[in-house]
């Protein structure tokens, strides 16, 4: 539950139709400064850009925010309900939690700006919680249990939201940026010499084929491995 | 080598004091952009104010850089060498990558503007190339060879920046955010009754106890667990 007392929705929302004809809701106004962020970038997110993207007064915003900052812990709970939203269970702890972790990553990557605001909040929202409530649920069916699961549940989902942050953090930046740091496995690491850098000119060929994907599958497969061979131990 | 020839140091650089008789070194000026960046954030790092800083034409700047952003991955290449300073290898390979990650989210951390702005970043310079050099040869010498050293190079590094990037982030957040953001395990988490959120209920005081501080060391170790597993197999 939250720390303190929420003014009821019904006595802080008018429901009425704003100048555009539109009935405002959180939902509508989360939806909106998503395309905001994707538009505009971070910076571009403000109560007046949004009321103007809403057609509506820009003090309207905060009838279902109590601020900003409250509006960016709606959109990172709204990424963990687009994660959630096609997830089914199997049953099999390691396939769910790499769906999860999968499905979590994929998510805030589809709104990177977003993403870049977000991966590091803890909202204590609806949907977090109920993520969070489902991985230590899998832990637990694992034979995780008390501090080893929170250990666990800890490093699965910051090292997902890490590799969103780091992720999103290379598909923001501007394409000239990107696309230099990208040859940089091709025309620098794939030229060092085996005489001065033997392990580099070893591996060139593998690094040249992965290391301008996300390392976040093959992070989280030995993450995952590592934590079963706790069970085994 | 770099994938272009550039131009010599002691024709691009007039060796002579600032007008506040400093004399200018690449050095220095990347030392320059860090406090900076410390003090006034990404957006505070321009030309015109390191030349300020400096006692300098703001162009001195590009005598030294091809641009901002080449000074950004030079920023990039100065966390990796602060990193490496105080690494002594103990031919240990799982002791040394815990001792190069740490080293490197620490070095990272302690600079938080710099890393939210150049944990995503590949230069291909100087100390970039030896860190690399330095992890494939821990990973040889464990026994990882071809396309698996370079699959477990890229979890491991790309883990370490990814988590640098999320822990920054919240570095950086302003104190109330950050504040509210931690109180939720405790007022939010640890107040979810056992009969509708049976698994956070079990696990509450070990999250409340752990999830402030870092997932970095917990998963830095699942994965080293990982990688352990797959030379036993």
């Amino acid at each position: 539950m939250p720390s303190k007392p929420v003014t009821p929705e019904t006595a802080r929302r008018r429901r009425r139709p704003t100048k555009a004809g539109t009935v405002l809701t959180h939902d509508l106004i989360v939806a909106t400064a998503l395309r905001m962020l994707a538009e505009h970038g971070a910076e571009g997110l403000s109560a007046r850009r949004l009321g103007l993207a809403l057609g509506a007064d820009p003090s309207a915003v905060y009838r279902y925010f109590a601020g900003m900052d409250d509006l960016v812990l709606a959109i990172a709970d709204e990424l963990i309900h687009q994660a959630l939203t096609d997830w089914e269970p199997t049953g099999r702890w390691q396939a769910d939690l790499r769906a999860l972790g999968t499905g979590i990553h994929r998510a805030y990557l589809t709104h990177p700006q977003a993403a870049q605001l977000t991966a590091n909040r803890v909202s204590g929202r609806t949907h977090e919680i109920a993520a969070d409530e489902t991985i230590l649920g899998i832990l637990h069916t694992a034979g995780f249990h008390g501090p080893a699961a929170a250990r666990i549940y800890h490093a699965f989902i910051d090292q997902t939201l890490a590799f969103a942050a780091l992720d999103a953090a290379s598909l923001a930046l501007p394409e000239a940026a990107r696309e230099a740091d990208e040859r940089q496995w091709q025309a620098t690491y794939a030229r060092l010499p085996a005489t001065t850098h033997p392990h580099i000119a070893a591996a060139a060929p593998s690094l040249v084929a992965r290391m301008n994907d996300s390392a976040y599958p093959a992070a989280l497969d030995l993450l995952l491995a590592g934590a079963a061979g706790e069970l085994e131990g």
